[in-house]
């Protein structure tokens, strides 16, 4: 799962959050992040198309990994998501942050939903804004991402 | 768990996403909704605060019941959050939302996620959407509040 | 003009921006800020209904009267707005500014820009940030509305 | 000021609002536009820093042409902006609208506000709503860009 520009990680991503829902850490980069989740039975309504929130989760975990990804304690300050499709149950999505703008501590990133043959589920618009000091035990200095757990601390 | 201008619906929320995360809805009204949810150390990261995608998914799952408590079809086209506090394991979040305004098939609803002490932990605005027909069963008729479900079909 | 709980201020806004465009601020109270705008035939587009922006300046305008009153310079860090109708050329509107929360450096604002018959034409939400010093001049010491032009500096 | 995609279009906008203003449209194409304009002295508050509600006006603009780029009626639902860099009086800022996706009757726009050196000044991510019907005298079948004024129609 190693890309040319990435960082391979793998199943190792060491968030709670992430690793109970399944979502796989495909790349992270400087300025971006690709995740990915399967959508299970528990995260769906009765109709059987995904809980907006579980689009939304998804795509907020890519946006933490590309603003922590320049080592720095990045939070994330709000965010804005538009639902374009449903997904269903079984469907495999995957969430792909890239960097728009950084201009002081504040930066603008985009994350796009996707099912694997392309169609959009959901746009996302997330706004970080960087704190002092460096994610614990400096993450990205040892080759691993920054975990998503610094983005609400 | 009853109020006197709300319909009490106890523990039978009927969404699987909702279920699964012990999600309680306390009340629903027209045009409003409180729930109720645990922050379990799933739901955390490694610093021990609940992950943004878990506020979020609290207020949007509010948001999902009172914009389809008129008993019409309605679906979030949009939402924007701001986080404030962080949340830790083992807090207990109460979502309340409240109807600002419909007009035509819009609508735009607000969301706030507090401590029971009141503290802001966010603060969420979706856009609504209605469409044709009536939610499945039509709940509402019922006294039983449309499903959240209904709310990305 | 003036409120029982508010500062009369009358037409002195003191904001090149506001003035130009005949904007007068009616009332400014801690939190909160009502600002009245007359559609002009330069403000409408080519049907003579009301272009977006002028819709999103007037609740911005009313935004930053209401997020600099406590008397700390406080900017614009982002916002939200939804059309929910047109205005026509002539319309007299409103926009009324209260604030939601404040938390630290952080606030959100509702802003409600309404026809005087009470119709909703547009809801707008902004994020603002807090930073150091007082506006200048101090006018809200002395009993007067700091002006908006703090809230882009 | 024609591009080899675009349609050229010169100071023809035809759009009061954007016509008042000053605003150049250099141009249009299918689900893009780039719209200029220059921060005068009435656009600034006291500090000589352009009003964000102006920010958001030149990137609303760029956003209805390009929404309305493709010859349907096509109207603002909402937008967001986050404020970057404050502009001052004299600047010239560029607004350059790109589709991201549409899907159904449903878009959603990025606009990115500029100084000519480059720096981000704003951005900005609008959802429209396409309706029935097209543009008034199909200007985009003549070669002409659908003026603004569909957009709030």
């Amino acid at each position: 799962m190693s890309t040319g520009t990435g960082t391979s990680v793998g199943v190792d991503v060491e968030d709670p959050a992430c690793r109970s829902l399944g979502i796989a850490l495909e790349e992270v980069a400087a300025g971006r992040a690709r995740l990915r989740m399967r959508i299970t039975d528990e995260m769906v309504n009765l109709h059987g198309v995904a809980h907006g929130g579980y689009l939304f989760l998804l795509a907020d975990a890519a946006f933490a990994y590309a603003c922590n990804s320049h080592g720095r304690v990045t939070l994330a300050h709000s965010a804005q998501v538009t639902f374009l499709r449903p997904a269903a149950a079984g469907d495999e999505l995957v969430a792909e942050a890239t960097e728009r703008v950084r201009y002081g501590r504040n930066g603008v990133y985009d994350v796009t939903v996707r099912r694997p043959t392309g169609e959009i589920i959901a746009e996302f618009r997330g706004q970080s804004v960087t704190v002092s000091g460096r994610p614990p035990g400096d993450l990205t200095a040892s080759g691993r991402p920054p975990s998503d757990d610094r983005t609400r601390t």
